[in-house]
């Protein structure tokens, strides 16, 4: 890629087109320097008949916008040419089948396309660099406030800031990178972080940055995640209630927030202390905020507890790490995620007990 | 009491009247040993009108029964004859006043009065000791099914098992007995108790026994109701659900249960091993059963968490017992008590920060 004449627009495919994607989406073909196309499901007819209606306060009002496609282009037929860019901004379910690898691979072309994975969580890179060793892998942290209210139509209400890093770097503190890399494999995978940043930044409103240190943006808004986000989900309580409570701060998200601090310096990505009470009180109070969990909890959707608590309790439990909160919470947030399973029709309730089951039997 | 003729009928009061308190008050009337007033609330106005509706499995269909009134009456005006027992049957919520000990006051002959407490939890003792250091307090475990449907009907749809002990007893594990206590007392807290389970054992139909030791059984019970009753009110999960996922037993059952055993160890009263798998599949599992935390958070009503979950835990920080499990548990049945008191209008929810509030500001 970095042989490309300037001029040339890079070729984008963002998947999944929620309010975080379609912004990113949006930002990314207004900056001009590159063309996009986003893979739409549930609102794919909506957006075909309309095309989509952003109010966004970085882009003012956009109507008819329509750079769309319904499934996952398959690159390998030579018909299409292949993408410099593959953008995931779908939620990342790990514990719902298909995985990001299997679902993105047929836009990959190896060896040249990169992936930016702009979701929560830990460790969420893995399967990817597993799935495409040839590909670089990008990490993409969003502080965006974008809805989608009915299909199509993206609320864009909190300032767009974006920071994008490569999880393979020189300057990462990332456990994954102490394994040893290949200098050439981590400079091409730090150009195409700051390519996809000069395209992003190249889009008026918006604020995207060059990340050094993955594994410390990816720890710190763990800090919020792990711990507001995941008691959001179990009480059904917002932010500010949390906060008006005083113990649900005391009792459950201080603790929490602690344990992840431990676990990440044991990680090797030592945290400011100071960013607990820093954290606490960063939503604005008057929100009422609903963290993303606590949303898909609401609608029925399946919640991406697994990157967001499972990993850094993993984390914890093979660096020897006690994190006690953690566990309890994952547990339950393991339970919540089986119920909505079980709604989905993904898991069966027999309306006895079955031979088999291990807690069957009565007395 | 013990100086009365046999022939006399006890004279006792049962406050609260759901489910439970009904069939007690029902069995100790029927068991023609006792003369039953019950104090009744939300079901005053239908069991006026109607008597109470009771289809019960031990004692058939019964209509038209009205032993009732609806505040609690106050001997201290000498207009009473004195209550022999008064038999507690609200649920016990220690957090919100007012507290049994007041509720009961007005009842109570101190010196003459014996009060059964037929409730949950731990410690639920101590406020009414020291309340009435003269009258003889009596456990009550019930491991009755009988549920309130429309008010002042009854479905009383598993066996009426009751077990009724004198906290205050020679041969108690319990902790608050070993400050060493008067003799005199012992025995007129067991000669109470014996006294009202032959009250109660007289109805056909019914099991009663006396229990000798008070804190063996309560910390017993305690095993299931910090576990499954605790877990379902948070997760809004039936226990056979819990079975079925497995891991809702394995990473929160089980290991809330054995926190139970180690601090029921500390505390004196040694709780045999086997009685975790034992109570894992205690229920039936066509049942389906919702524990009563759990139907108290689909009603909107308050839980006894704090007698359930804070009592043990407290006791475990008094002893030294670590019990990472209970706490987290703790502080999340806590949050939704605080959100049934904010439905109830007992705390209020500003609609921006306010001076004072620990976790008022943003950033």
């Amino acid at each position: 890629m970095g042989s490309m004449p300037q001029a040339t627009k890079r070729r984008v495919l963002v998947i999944g087109s929620g309010g975080v994607g379609t912004m990113a989406a949006y930002a990314l073909e207004k900056g001009g320097k590159a063309t996009v196309t986003a893979v739409l499901r549930s609102n794919y007819d909506a957006v075909q008949r309309s095309g989509f209606t952003i109010s966004s306060l970085d882009h003012g009002e956009i109507q008819g916008w329509r750079p769309i496609r319904n499934s996952i282009p398959d690159v390998s037929q030579g018909r299409l040419k292949p993408y410099d860019f593959v953008v995931v901004t779908t939620k990342n379910i790990a514990d719902v089948p298909p995985g990001v690898a299997d679902m993105i691979a047929p836009a990959i072309t190896p060896g040249h396309t990169a992936i930016t994975l702009l979701q929560n969580g830990l460790n969420i890179e893995r399967p990817i660099v597993a799935a495409f060793p040839s590909s670089p892998v990008l990490s993409g942290i969003s502080f965006i406030g974008a809805t989608e209210g009915p299909l199509g139509t993206i609320k864009h209400d909190n300032h767009d800031e974006l920071s994008v890093g490569a999880f393979l770097s020189s300057s990462s503190s990332y456990s994954y990178c102490n394994g040893g890399t290949d200098k050439t494999d981590v400079a091409k995978a730090e150009a195409a972080a700051r390519l996809f940043v000069d395209m992003y930044s190249s889009c008026p409103g918006v604020d995207c940055a060059y990340e050094p240190d993955v594994a410390f943006s990816r720890w710190r808004k763990l800090l919020y995640n792990a711990s507001f986000n995941s008691v959001a989900a179990i009480l059904r309580m917002d932010t500010s209630r949390m906060r008006i409570s005083e113990h649900v701060i005391d009792n459950l998200i201080r603790p929490i927030m602690l344990e992840i601090i431990k676990v990440a310096g044991a990680a090797g990505t030592p945290l400011p202390s100071e960013l607990v009470d820093k954290f606490i009180v960063i939503d604005n109070f008057e929100a009422f905020f609903k963290p993303s969990m606590f949303q898909d909890i609401e609608s029925g959707g399946f919640i991406e507890f697994e990157n967001i608590v499972g990993e850094p309790l993993r984390e914890a439990e093979r660096l020897g790490v006690e994190t006690p909160t953690l566990r309890v919470v994952y547990g339950l947030l393991k339970g919540l995620q089986w119920q909505t399973m079980e709604k989905k029709g993904l898991v069966k309730v027999p309306v006895a007990s079955e031979p088999g089951l291990k807690y069957g039997g009565s007395k």
